[in-house]
């Protein structure tokens, strides 16, 4: 069945820069190694992604509508439709002394963060440091391998699959997440472990806000409850009891 | 109706030393302030508690059994009643290069903080600071004057009495809070604003499980569910399109 906008579905994809034929991204472990571009503890493999959800550039989930779940497909993504041009504008001279200050020393390449956002040093002359605040893939025609592995079709699978996007609390396990619908609502109880996350309550509310949005914009239905139930403890009688129990019924026996 | 183990209520109380006659805890603004010991941003008034609860020290609870609500009692409590006896081993001495590697310059009266707790300076000789790891209250005999203001009766009220005592949200509007009974579950639905707490989810679960606790051990239900409900937001025609619309009708009228 051909991929078709709105579909939720799972992609690998490997970008590269026209240009250089230099690898800048990759959901393949193996790819990334051999690129030399391997970053610890990510997880790779497929990612969820709802067609046509701004989940990847657009012109990506736009180029794999009518492909087929397996297929391979290619796409060259211009600077306009990838991550802009270069602005001149964004290359800034910063006094050297606002590096002391914070007791950093300027060295070319290094990328920094600042509250005009992040750059990286491309010289440091003397008392200045030229900083380029464009993004390292402004200005670039960018080329993609993207293959639909898996098409998902069940909805309890396709919400899962937007907690995994937008929520990927670690050791996670998704057999645990509890999904209900009733009419309009859909409600979901996840995987206690999330209940010790250490981010603060706002940040996973927005993570739940976006689950809720692609939930709305995507399938039928209007309201999406995340449950967190507490359920009271019955505590067992402990094993001593058991056996206090048995010897004195013992030794109401040898009374008779 | 006299009070019972297990009560909802509302209670006022001021704590002072008997030795001294010195106020140490109270939960009116007027007495604070004329006691000296008013705390800035503190919200006074009556706190809501569970009668047997372990809300406040089980003796006080145990004294406002059988009282009537508005009644005043008398309360006095001993060390051991209280909070204990004087332990000269949590006196103990601390070399002054320890303060220094903080930055610190101990002073006699200076509280600090550390992983064995909560302690007071008690005397800065040479290189040896004393401290004092003991409670401020301990071996003292505290006299407690304790009103039920009000004995709660209503389900929904006990609950939000509840989530007053564990998780005050500041601004939270306790009307805002929605919550429903089904069989032995009770579900709540916290003030929206409560979602953008910037403590950590953690946190607020521990803040839950207690409110949950009190539920299952004072009333007759079992579960309870914390519920975040996302609902679709339906974006409205702005006015330029209506009047568009009209505009349209209008035209189509004058051809008539």
């Amino acid at each position: 069945m051909a991929i078709q906008d709105g579909d939720f579905v799972r992609v690998d994809f490997t970008g590269s820069i026209k240009e250089t034929d230099e690898i800048f991204d990759t959901t393949s472990e193996d790819i990334a190694e051999e690129a030399g571009i391997l970053v610890e503890n990510k997880k790779y493999g497929p990612i969820p992604i709802i067609v046509g959800g701004n989940h990847l550039l657009p012109a990506i989930e736009e180029a794999i509508i009518g492909s087929e779940a397996g297929e391979s497909v290619h796409v060259s993504v211009t600077p306009e439709n990838g991550f802009g041009q270069r602005n001149p504008n964004l290359i800034q001279l910063i006094p050297m002394k606002e590096f002391k200050k914070q007791g950093m020393t300027p060295v070319r390449g290094m990328k920094i963060s600042t509250e005009n956002g992040n750059g990286k040093i491309i010289s440091v002359n003397g008392g200045r440091v030229k900083v380029d605040f464009n993004h390292d893939l402004a200005g670039k025609n960018l080329e993609y391998d993207v293959t639909v592995v898996e098409l998902i079709e069940d909805d309890e699978e396709k919400i899962k699959s937007m907690i995994e996007l937008h929520y990927s609390y670690p050791n996670m396990d998704y057999d645990n997440i509890e999904i209900k619908f009733d009419g309009s609502t859909v409600s979901i109880k996840l995987d206690e472990i999330t209940r010790f996350d250490q981010q603060s309550y706002m940040d996973v509310t927005f993570a739940r806000f976006r689950i809720s949005k692609d939930i709305w914009d995507n399938m039928d239905y209007e309201k999406v409850q995340f449950v967190d139930e507490f359920e009271k403890i019955v505590e067992e009688a402990p094993d001593e009891e058991v056996e206090a129990e048995v010897e004195t019924e013992v030794e109401a026996d040898a009374e008779e």
